[in-house]
Order: structure tokens, then C-alpha cells, then sequence
């Protein structure tokens, strides 16, 4: 990167600039900062899936004698995003308003001789939107690994405490007696319905060609997107969607329903934790929930992280979901309105995943506080309504659990 | 609050009240005004369903000998929504936070010697979010009729101008040729998934008790769900969902991701029906696509009451994705923020559905200005590449829209 | 109401249609229900509105001598919401997308002979907009003036209580001491904050017929709008506004900042009124605070309503503000998106307002419980640090409020 | 780009992670990929900022005498972005849940014996907060930067084509004449009034320290916040805000105004661009408007680019104003969602303002396709109705440039 194309940057001058760190580095989001997620979604893993878009269609081509299969080999080597100027493809994709364009430009150049068969047919919102749903069949897979470490430490929860009753709150006053196996349960069950509703998203490829009609392959076409597809490893769909964007909304909308179902659990460990109910708190230890300026305080960090990414993913689902009425066969703006929001999803969902995994992993349970307040409440009442079927709802939801575990 | 307070509520009987129109009848939102997705979701509507879940409560607990079988039958005549008055008990929640409070109130007044048996065991809650399940059910079945209708359109769309050639636009350019069938298609495969979607939506009953615990009902508690359940003719939930909101989530998501699919087809109605392209045009008839100040315009008016409903639907979802971070087993204001959002997700979607079959059902094609923007871009790629694989994708899409009549 | 005219009711059939309430009269949005900012902002209000608008241009241009001074009198006379079909209308705005061209049908009619000069060089947009500003600086007033309400009941408690201890909270823990004193003054800010803000906002008519050039008014056309502008007793924009929608996205924003301060007391009281905490509480009262199946609750249900505000108008400026970036000279879908949620802004502000006002007025403060909890946390902290500069500041917030209202 | 550009990566070590690019270089977001408002809003900016805050914090405590001149002479020079370990700060914030407290710890290590005079009697909200406006300042700064070069294009445009005709077009129809210097008038007055309420947003330093009490300064307090507020050159707030959050909220408003004016701009160029339109074009040039499969395109990319931030700035808005109804003396949550929202809006609307300024400056204006479109429409007009005061609207618009120039 030439020192004098961006002018001096804010304050630096000369070869501090070589050293300039990465535009965002999660600083200002330390849900996802150094998890599993973030590397996934990373812009690195983008340009990663982008080009194997391109090698897959290359290959797919091959098996179809559309392209040569050596060229197909050499396109697929030279596919390897180590070899590619990713900042400077970022800024080039100004040029066209996408990055594909540099890239396969790039991409041609490395290739060879093979250059001549890169992008054969394919239109920049293929390889773009490939590459999107590859990024997201790799994130989906931490999501749903740190769900599923969450969802056992959560039926753990709701096993071990099934009988320790604790006051129920409604409006945030006591109400009537509740058991924290019950509240576990009600997480759970959150949890498991939201990791089955991202598991079952379909993540299609998708090729169109410019014109969403696959103009260059003839009457091989549907034979090419289904190549194209088994290449990729990502579904075959039944018609391209370049402005179709079924695929997106769903996936936005399954993320926003596991965040929420985190949220959810980190807003009561939160509540809970309070000074004044201290009937659960997150793990003590190095580096966990300090203050800058309170020694004293135990903070429930992790839960405000989780909180942090339940509060922001609604809003990128809504970007997603507005962008679906799009113009004609590509829009000028609302596709690219689309990126950002879609890898905020799954990096802030899959940070808020790993985060509260790791909450619940070590949250400290007080059953004697717990007892404490319920025993206040039932003074307040008078006599001991009991628990109802708190305990048979536990068990419905590790049924429920064990099933889905099957 | 005594009754002078605000005075005379609408629909009372002085002469001022009768003049008084509603406080909002739709005349801010033209997409809903008047359909029958309005009609289903009216404050009147939702009130009915309320009193449906009452009634509902009481007979399942007579099946269950919790009730006697006269009380509940008293209960269910009692339970008629035009006995109540409705603005008197929108006001009345202000005190408890929830209409249901008062509802109840009324509605035991109203059944007389069952009324002691009226919201037994059972929280606000229960009955504010059964009813909006059946709400929700009865709009439902309104959405999927006019999608119902907007799909026979796109199906005779498709197929009738299978083979009619157009430009593709990318960005506002034209691109390469494709044809309006392959267009249609497009938008029917959008219709489709979003039909499947929103049938596929579970929405069940809640009935939790004030913990959440049932604890009113001991071991028959399960039992009782299910006769309610079944009362209702909702599913019935694993779990009572008082906090953890995946159904409304869902539901949400599921009706954005029809706004978007309508959506979809109204923008590019929007753009083919521009002066200067004139491909298609929304059918004139008297009221439609008029003018306040100019006789000679005919105005894609309806393409853009749907546009209106897909732009603001996905704010909406928003409220209601992120009140699912809600607090304990009741939140404090998260619970309340999502009821008029989740109304106006469906009488949005409802009303677009509705405005989008008539736009469909009338939609004038002119397959000669097609071809005439057609010409001017084969004589600017010089040769006619042809329309690809775009018949053949019209046969996917009418295959699957096939299969989803069968 | 004629029975027939909305078609048969979900249902429903026969008389009862006539008795049918408003589609919707507050029933899901306690918050606003029986307000004054509701009555403010009802359809009625919002078609009264037009009808100004309309009698103001005539007017207007009577001065200017384009229209007959008694044509102009005639057309102020006939606009009169209660001679108008409200209802109708709203159904009839489908045909055009727009209720003001079945407005002005009527209008013309109901004039008589003055029904030529109505709507005389201008467009639905300049109507509708125009009808906007002015309920928008009508419910204004309701909004400032139950802010100034909340604002005096503010600087009470602030001062009331500047010496009042009390443990301040950080992620829900017990921090440093602060004061009661303290905290009201930060609510104090945030409310007079938001109040000169919104007080702040232009509110210009809106006059540009169908091509924002005011086409039919040549050389008197600046002369035209400044009389308009008189004449409506709104701002004079420098241009027309059409699809340049800075009054409309300032207005939502200050109603946003205000329904957030106002949020940020209910969320406070909220968390002060739990039953482990208790250092606040709503008034008790008849109808206040009431649960539907457990009498020894007090919930805070004002704060639950105020936040379930605060937590709506966030999405819907979202919509308001994504519609700037609307097509040409009017857009077909982004102004029309734009009307509800406006009207959802100043309603659910107005209702948030009136509410804070209420529960400021009555909330109760246990000092004693404010020490004991500061207690625990000097026994935890060894020592105690004090409140620091809690008084000056309180000083600082009072002297604001004082200079607002000299 | 050399190997040791960003230090070792999130838990690993060894060759391949040592050549890991940036989590987020803009590659999916070509908006603002390699702008200025880019680099003014990195992560290392934001470090940048906030060790300028604990700076000037010793410094001002030094001017009070508080802290020894040297202590907060070494202390200034420690707090050398390029010295600390930006990814691992990132990540370490995950324990406490925000940045600062692992910066802290660092820089006073850094500061050898003047370390305990580091972050004395504040919190890490002080901090952060401070730093957030620092960044926002120097943003601004370039955001207002490229609005004025925008302006001044737009001034351009709209005198030299001052009685250039064309058809307005409402609903996408043509509708009567309108001339292009009108069109850019309004663009232009959009562009003033943004740029006047960005400017106008108060941007305050915070200091409150852990309860907002200011409690290690007794009453030195208030000199102290005003020194420091001197010493980060930011204004002197009247209380400490950390959970009052008006000054964020308007920042993020007024970024969303601005976005939605430049979006306003770039959806007319848009479909002014269409191919059956023509009216005008972006720049041509090397590497702007390609696309990756057809070469006959010349595409509004830069339009496509502006457009996709002002879809997404308003959802970013949303969070922020959603964040304001935050629990007590800080959040466990909001305050943490904000972080990212904020930034996307500074570097959103900042790119696009780059981005609009690039594309106005190079707009390509064809005035006979606007006659030849015109002209069309006066045939279907019968005669021509004339452009009004379109000429004297642009008078004054270009008025009010001048005078904010003046």
C-alpha cells in the first residue's frame, strides 16, 4: 500500500502508517472480539469463500467440458487468498461498487494462461452472494457448536435445580413461587428452538449470470447450477435469487431468534446478579468482570455482552428484511446495504453464543439467596402456594432436549 | 376513573360521540384501509379473541371438572365482545398495564353467578398472548387467501409471457435480454417461499398461571394446556412462552418475509410502469391511480400502497425481535412494546397481500414496448445473446408452485 | 356508519356491524389510550388538519387575489371534519395511494360553487404534508406541555432530595453513594434536553403543486407560500419540502430523544421499585398498579407503559429516516411509509409524556430503604467515599431548569 | 502488507496467523473502503482517542494541582497508540466488558512511575465516552469536509442549469416540467440544512467517575470537569452524561439527516441514469461503473455505493436511540451497543459523503435528453404549463448556500 494514496492518516505521519492496525479489530465490540465467530466472518474468510466461488464454478465447469480441466485446476490453486491484496481490492470495489470486480481481475492475472476461463458466465452477485452463504454455512457451524455447549450446560441447569424453588418476577416484583430449574428450562427451550430454526435454513448457491437467465450455458444450465452447487457443498436452489432474497431474510430472521433467546438468559443472569438479589453471579476470575475503578465489584460482564448483541441484531434483520424489495434483476444500493448487516448477524450471534456458553459454563448458583427472597415473599403472601408443575415443565424440556440431542 | 373523565368514548350515543370518527380507521395507511386484514386485526377483533381465550380457559377446565360445566358455558355466552366497551377498557389497562385486567372485571360482572370461575388460575398474560395467537390465526388464514390469489396470478403471469423477451436491468441498466415470464417467475418463487413460511409459523396457546408454573392446577396441569389448547384450536406449546418469545419472533419474520416478497414485485411494477419505460402498466378504472392535479396521469398507485407496507414492516419486526432479551417472567415494558408492532406486521402484510393480488390480478403487459427496449439494447451489445435458461426456469418455479397446489 | 359499508365483519353479521368500534382505540397501546396526545393525533385529527390546510390556501390566494374573497370563505366554511366521511375516505385513498384525492372530491362538492377554487394549483403532497405539520405542532404542544409537567415534578424531587443517599449502580451492582438528589437532576437534564430540542424543531407548510415549481402561481408564487404559511400559522420553508424531508426526520428524532429521556426515569423506577430494592414506588390508587391474579402487587405499570414507548419510536424514526433517500418529486412507497410511523412518534411520545407526568406526580420514595441499601454497600467498601459533588451538580441541573423557564 | 502489520492474532502464534489480514477492512463495505471517514473511525482511532482522554485527564488534574506536572507530562507521552497492543486490548475487554479497563492497565505500566496517577477518580465510561467524542469531532471534521465539497458541486448544477427543463416525475410518471438547476436546488438545500445540524451538535467531554458523583474531587469537581473538557478541546457538559445519552442520540440523528440528503441525491442519479432515461451519468473513467461480465455497461456505482449507507445509517440510528432508556449510573448492555451503531454512522455517512462528493463533481448532464423526455411530455400535456418559480426557487437556495458560506 503506497504511504501517499489515503494522504497522512489522523495524526501519523511516515512509517508509523506500516504499522497502522486493522480499521476493526473488534475494539468497539468485544462480544465477538478474538471469538470463533469473528474469524469466521472475518473480511479475510469473505474474500477466502469468494474465490472458492470462483473455483468451484471453475471445476463445475470442468465436469460439465465447459472449461478445460487443467484450467480448472490452475484456477482453483491460484484461488488462494494469501496471494490477493484484500485492503486494496476493498478500495478498488469502489470502482464498481462490489469487490468481485477487482477480484476477478486479480484472480485472471494470477491464473495464467486458465485466466481466460475465471468468472466464465457468472456475474459479480454470483461469486458475492456464493461467497456470503459459504461464510455463512462456516459460521452457522460455530453458532450451532457454542448453542450446543450452551444448551448442555443448560440442561445441566434445569436438571440440577429442578426442586430449588426461588420467587418468580413479574414487572420486576415478586410474584408467586417459581423453581430455577423452571427458569433454566424456559432458557433451554429458547436455545433449542432457535438452534433448530438456524439449522434448518437452506443455504443455496446461487448463479444467474448477468441477467439472472444463465444466457452463456445453453441448455446445460440447470446441469451447471447443480454442479456448481455440489462444488460449493451449499444447496441447489430451484431458481437463482439474485432479488429473490428469501435466503438472506431467513437467515437474518433465524439469527436475530438466537440472539434473542441469549438475550433472554443473559438479561436474567444480569437481573439476578443484582447486588440487592445476588441469587446468581458469573464466574470470578483473572480478568473477568473487573471495574476500572471498584475493586470491590464483581460485574456481570459476559451477560452485557450477550445483551450487547441481543440489542444489535434486530436492527442489521431490519436492514435485510427492507432490502428484499429490490429493483429489477440487480438494485443500485439496496444488495450493498445487505453485506455489513448480514456478517454483523452472524458475528455478533455467534460472539454472543460463545459468550454466553461461557457464562453459563460457570455461573454460580445461590441457593440460599434464592431461598432468602423466596422466603420473603411467601411472609408477603402468607401461605406457600407451591411450585405447581414446575418440575414436570423440566422435564417436558429435557425431553424436549434429549430429542433434539438424538 | 370516574366515566366523565375523558368524556363520552366513540361509538357512545350523544350527538357529538356519533360524529366522532375512530380514532384511526386507516386513513395514514391506505395499504390496510378497508381490508380484510384489518378487519381481522381491529382493537375489536383482538378484543373478541381475548374473550375467546377466557371462554376457552373455562370450558377446558370444565372438561376437566376444575369448573362446573354450567359456569363455563355462562362464561362463553357472557364472552361476547359486543357486550363490552372497548374503548372504556383501553383505557381502564393504563392502570395494570394490560387490557386484560379490566376485561376481566367486566367479563365477570358479566357472567353473573359463573363469574367466580372466570380467569381461573390464569394470568394477564395467558389471555393477552392467546389471544394474539388467535389473532394472529385468523389473520393468517386472510394473508395466505390473498397470497393464495397473488400466486394464480404470477403462475398465468409466467406463463403467458414465458417466451416474451425483455431487458434484465442491473443497477438501472439494461444488461442482457431475459423475459417477463422469467421475471414472473422470480416473483412467484418470492411468493411461494414466503406462503410456505408463514404457514409453517406454530402458534400456540399460552397458559402459564401468574409464575409461569401453573401452579393453580397441581398434577393436571399438562392436561389442562392441552383441553386449552385444543379449546382454542391452537397448538399446544412445550412450554408455557410468557418470556421466551420464539412465536412472535417467528411469526414476525415469517409476515416481513412476505412484505418483502410483495415488496419485491411493487418496486419493480414501480420502475417497468415509468414513463419512459411503460412495459406494464396497473389497470385504470375509476378510483385508481388518479391525481389530485393532473387528469392525465395514471399512477402506480397500488404498487405503491405495497411498497409503503414493505418499507415499514421491518421496523416493526425490529421491536419485536429485540423485546425478546425480556426480563424475569414478565418484563417491564418489553411485553407491551411488541403488541402493536405484531399488529401492524400483519395488517401491513395482510393489506399488501390484498393490494398486491388486485395489482397482479390486473396488470397490463405491453410485450411491444418490451421489444422496443429490447431492440435498443441488442443494438448496443451488437448480437442477441438470447434468453438462456429462462424458459427453463419458468418450468422450475411453475413446477414448484404445482406442487404446492397438490 | 351505514351497516354495508365495510362488507361483512370478520364473522360477524347483522346489526351488531353498526355498533362496531374503531379499528383501533388504543387497545394494544395503553400507553397512548385516552391521552390527550391520542385525541391530537387521530384520523380526525389528521383529516381536520387537511381541511385547514385546504381553507388556508384558499385563503391565501383570496389575499393575493387570485381566488374570490367569498370562494375562499365558502371553502373555510365547508371544511369541516364533521361533514366528511372519515372512514370512506380512508378506503377510497386506495385508489390513488393518497387520502387527499377523495378529500378534495368531497370538498369540491360540500363548496358548492366555490368547488373550483379548491385545491387550486396545488398537489395531494402539499396537503397532506402541510396536514402533517399541522397536527404535528398541535400534538407538539401536548407533548411539551406534559413535559413541562414531568420537568416541574423533576426539578421537585431533584431538589427535594439532593441530600438523600443512595447506592449508584453499574451492570446492576452496587458502585459508589450517589444521591437521589443526583439521579432526578440526570432525569431533570435528559427531559429538558429533549424538551428544547423538540420545541426547537422547524414545522414548515408545505407548497409546491404537482412539480414542486409552483407552477400555476408565476411571479406571485413566493408571495403565495409566505401567505400559506400565515395562513396555517406554520413556518415559511425556504423551498418546498416534498421529497426533501428534513422537518419530517428532525421532528422524529427529537420525539425519539424525548421518549428516550422519559424512558431512561421509567427504566430507573423500574429497577428501584423491584421487591428486592424498593427504594421507589408507583402511586397506589384505585385502578394503578393492579395484577389480574395476584392482590398483593403493586407493579410499576406506568414505567412499563412509558418504556413500551421507548422502545417503539426508535424503529419507527428508523422508517422516517430510511425514507429520505426518497425518487424524483414524489416517491411510490417512501412518503407513504413515512405517515403512520410519524403518527406512531407523537402519539407514543405524547402518551409516554403524560404518563411520566403521572407517575412523577405520585412516586413514592422510601429514603429509609435508600440507607439501608447504602449500608450494605458501606459495609462492603470499608469506608465511606461520600457523594462526592452529587450537590453541585443538582445545582447545576436546577439552575438549568430555572433559566428554561425565566 | 508485512507480517507483523497486526501483531500476533487472537490466540494464536506461527506463520499462518502472523499473515492474517484485518477482520474488517471494508471489504463489504465499498461505501466507505478506504475513505477518510474510514481512518478517522478505526479502532486504532478510537485507542488514539482514548489515550488522548486519560491524557488530558492528567493534565487538567494537573493544572488543579491534583496530580504532579511531570506525572502528567509522562503520562501524556506514554499514551502513544503505536505502543500498545490494539487486537490484544480488543480481546482483553471481553473480561471486564469494555476496553478501557485493560488500557488502563496497560498505559500504566507504560507511564513507569507516574502510573499511579493514570485514570485517577474516573471510570471506565469517563474514558470511553470521551473518546467516542473525540473520535466523533475528528470525523466530523472530515464528514463536513466532504458535505461543503458537495455543496459547492451542488451549486454548481443548480446555476449553471438554472432553466435547464425537464419533467418532474411523481410515482415514476412524468408529471409536468420541472428544471434540472430546481432539482439540484433541492439536493442542495438537503445538503445545507444536514450540514447546519451536524455542525450544530454539542459534543461534550464526560467525567463523572464510577457513581457520576465526581466523588474523588470534591470541591474541585466542576474546575475539573471544565479544564479537562479544555483539555480534550471538547465542549464542557453541564452534568456528567453516562446515562444520559442525549448528546450521542443527536449526533446519530443529525449523521442520519445527512445520510438520508446524500441518499435523497443519489436515488435521483440513479434513475436519472436509467438506460430509457438517460438524463445523466456518473464520470466515466478507469475502474468506475464496470462491471465484471459486461462491458457495454457503464453503471451509477458510486449512487449504488451512497444509497446503500443511507439504508443502513437509519437501523444503526435505531440502536442508539433505543440505548437512551438504560438502567441507573451504566448499563449492562446498551451503553455497550452503542459502540459499533455510532461508529457505522460516522463512517456510513462519512464515505458517502466522500463518495457523493466524487459523483457530483463528476455528473455528466445530457440537457437534450431531459428536452427530448420533456418534450414527450408536453405532447401528452397538449401544451406547455411552463416551470413556475423553478427559477426563482434555485435563487433561493443558492441564497442560503451563500449566506452559510458567508
Amino acid at each position: 500500500m503506497p504511504s501517499d494514496e489515503h494522504g497522512p492518516p489522523p495524526g501519523g505521519h511516515g512509517p508509523a502508517q506500516e504499522r497502522r492496525p486493522a480499521p476493526d479489530a473488534g475494539l468497539l465490540s468485544p462480544v465477538r472480539a478474538g471469538t470463533e465467530a469473528e474469524a469466521a466472518t472475518s473480511d479475510l474468510a469473505y474474500l477466502t469463500a469468494m474465490l472458492d466461488a470462483e473455483a468451484a464454478l471453475a471445476r463445475a465447469q470442468a465436469r460439465l467440458g465447459l472449461v478445460p480441466a487443467p484450467a480448472a485446476e490452475a484456477i482453483t490453486a491460484a484461488a488462494d487468498a494469501d496471494r490477493f491484496d484484500l485492503p486494496g481490492i476493498a478500495r478498488r470495489a469502489r470502482g464498481s461498487g462490489n469487490p468481485v470486480v477487482p477480484l476477478v481481475a486479480d484472480l485472471r492475472a494470477l491464473a495464467g494462461a486458465a485466466g481466460e476461463h475465471v468468472h466464465k458466465g457468472a456475474t459479480s452477485q454470483d461469486i458475492a452472494d456464493t461467497g456470503a452463504m459459504l461464510v455463512a454455512a462456516r459460521a452457522r457451524r460455530v453458532v450451532l457448536a457454542h448453542l450446543d455447549r450452551a444448551l448442555d450446560a443448560l440442561a445441566g441447569l434445569a436438571a440440577r435445580y429442578r426442586d430449588t424453588p426461588m420467587p418468580a418476577r413479574t414487572l420486576g416484583r415478586q410474584a408467586l413461587p417459581t423453581t430455577f430449574g423452571a427458569k433454566a428450562a424456559g432458557w433451554l427451550m429458547g436455545c433449542l428452538e432457535a438452534r433448530e430454526g438456524l439449522a434448518a435454513v437452506l443455504l443455496p448457491a446461487q448463479l444467474g449470470g448477468p441477467a439472472g437467465t444463465l444466457d452463456a450455458f445453453g441448455d446445460r444450465a440447470l446441469d451447471l447450477v447443480a454442479a456448481y452447487a455440489e462444488e460449493t457443498g451449499l444447496a441447489c436452489p430451484v431458481l437463482p435469487w439474485h432479488t429473490r432474497r428469501t435466503p438472506v431474510a431467513r437467515l437474518a430472521a433465524a439469527l436475530a431468534v438466537a440472539a434473542g433467546a441469549l438475550g433472554k438468559i443473559a438479561t436474567d443472569v444480569w437481573l439476578l446478579a443484582q447486588s440487592e438479589v445476588g441469587e446468581v453471579a458469573e464466574a470470578a476470575g483473572a480478568g473477568r468482570g473487573g471495574s476500572s475503578s471498584m475493586p470491590h465489584k464483581r460485574n456481570p460482564a459476559l451477560s452485557a455482552l450477550v445483551r450487547s448483541a441481543a440489542l444489535q441484531v434486530p436492527a442489521q434483520v431490519q436492514v435485510i428484511l427492507a432490502a428484499q424489495a429490490a429493483p429489477h434483476e440487480r438494485p443500485a444500493g439496496e444488495w450493498h446495504a445487505e453485506w455489513q448487516p448480514l456478517r454483523e448477524c452472524l458475528r455478533l450471534t455467534g460472539g454472543a453464543a460463545e459468550t454466553a456458553a461461557e457464562l453459563l459454563d460457570g455461573l454460580e448458583v445461590s441457593t440460599e439467596l434464592m431461598r432468602a427472597d423466596l422466603d420473603d415473599l411467601l411472609d408477603l403472601l402468607g401461605d406457600d402456594p407451591g411450585t405447581g408443575a414446575a418440575a414436570a415443565l423440566v422435564g417436558q424440556a429435557l425431553d424436549a432436549y434429549r430429542r433434539s440431542r438424538a
